[in-house]
């Protein structure tokens, strides 16, 4: 093989595909360009990578190049690596995104002439940490991975990234850019508002509450776990997914409202009903 | 020891004490009641409790019961329990209930003759699984059990209760039930709410989009898990706590309503400004 794999961001995503494109003999070597000091140092002292190099020289020196940034720099990032490949007048090397939003960057690298060798992916799996402590071996095992709009991509392009995430044990799932992010708003980032928003309410609360988190339940803690993921990441996706967030949020507080008017009227029977309806999500998760 | 424990309800709460109060040799004996009688003889066979008796000889046999219904019948039956105290004569016997609500089965035994052989308790533990099929060992261990307006208990009756909760390992926390129901309405109450109308929201969703939940990532399960909890028991809470519950909903719906607005302005300072103070739930939880 002697394939060498650069990857652009050494947090939780990039890091954690470091450990196992190595380690599963992928990747011959592993470079990672790190912008923060202290998470660049911290990468190379836990061994994330085999070295950490300027993003000029990760360009020039890897033949697959995974951009693991926040989506709003990784729109950039991926028009720019384009950009240099054409000045370089390379045909062999690949670019991927690993972004939870898929339409922007689909859209904004459309008419590159570089197109074909650019994958989209979405590999949906992650935690509520961040940085390049978070990584973790094992982290994609069993996942899926999305490769959006990859009929713009080189069949052998797509055919070298299907290995890589084979290599990371995702089965791959293929659907266009819009479609990906409807249902990404649906059951991913709408997930991520409502602990947000439970996160608030209880803060509040607990201003005048000292001791109201002696109570925190088991389903609490598990309602609640992902108001801890990073701002820097979920910012940008909340934007760049706007319309279909703010379609699902409005279903949401529709939802909420219904729930909200049963208990006010005493309505046992329309609680009952509401849920009822919602237990049928058992058919669905595990 | 001796003692004989009658439980009442023989569900995941009721059904998890009964095998870690006779495994850790609190109970010499275990009888229960179980109205269903599919769960009675589920509960006999997995031998959870020594024997599956009527609800009048429990009440007779049994020097502590523990009544473990939904929080609606809960109310009358620790009533009617008291009723038999004093028609019994017994002044040895005591009462326990395990309701996720206090204010009002503590509001209807208030003025009993036999209120101080009422213990009213909490047991801070669950799982979204409900029936004998859900009880487990160790299910308490560790977690927090409140004791509400205890000063209306026997102090005998206190302490033989609190050797009970010593034996599930629990922690035992002591405070009013007006209050206790402010607490659980913030930190339990709410998200098994939101969890609902997440379910909601997304089932809606899947009636024209199949595939959706090939996408659910693991912080869509986290967030949805709850939404698995049983009306059976849920109508009632809500119901029961209905002032405290619905302002709850309503902050958080106004919570919900700032994120959106954010989004929709395009205001990336105030989503990330509304995320990092989401995020000292970290301090708090875990």
């Amino acid at each position: 093989m002697g394939r060498t794999v650069g990857i652009i961001g050494l947090g939780l995503i990039g890091g954690s595909m470091a450990i196992d494109l190595r380690r599963r003999g992928f990747a011959e070597r592993v470079l990672g360009v790190e912008r923060e000091p202290v998470n660049a140092s911290a990468a190379e002292k836990i061994g994330l990578v085999d070295e950490v190099v300027s993003y000029d020289d990760c360009i020039a020196r890897a033949d697959i190049l995974v951009v693991a940034v926040p989506v709003g720099s990784a729109v950039r990032m991926v028009c720019d690596i384009l950009d240099r490949f054409q000045e370089m007048g390379t045909k062999e090397k690949i670019v991927i995104d690993v972004c939870s939003t898929k339409e922007q960057i689909c859209l904004a690298t459309h008419y590159h002439p570089c197109r074909a060798q650019f994958v989209s992916t979405h590999p949906m799996a992650g935690t509520e940490y961040s940085g390049p402590w978070a990584a973790m071996p094992n982290l994609f095992d069993g996942r899926a991975c999305i490769f959006a709009n990859s009929e713009e991509s080189a069949p052998k392009a797509v055919k070298t990234i299907e290995a890589l995430y084979d290599a990371l044990n995702m089965r791959p799932l293929y659907m266009n850019a819009t479609q990906h992010d409807v249902h990404t708003a649906y059951v991913s980032h709408i997930s991520h508002v409502t602990s947000f928003a439970l996160a608030l309410t209880v803060l509040d609360k607990e201003r005048d509450e000292k001791h109201i988190f002696d109570l925190a339940s088991g389903g609490f803690s598990s309602t609640v776990r992902l108001a801890k993921s990073n701002a820097d990441m979920w910012v940008p996706i909340l934007t760049q997914n706007r319309e279909n967030v703010l379609q699902v949020m409005d279903t949401y507080i529709e939802k909420m409202r219904s729930f909200r008017e049963a208990i006010d009227n005493f309505d046992e029977d329309k609680v009952r009903s509401l849920i009822n309806e919602a237990n049928r999500i058992k058919k669905i998760i595990r």
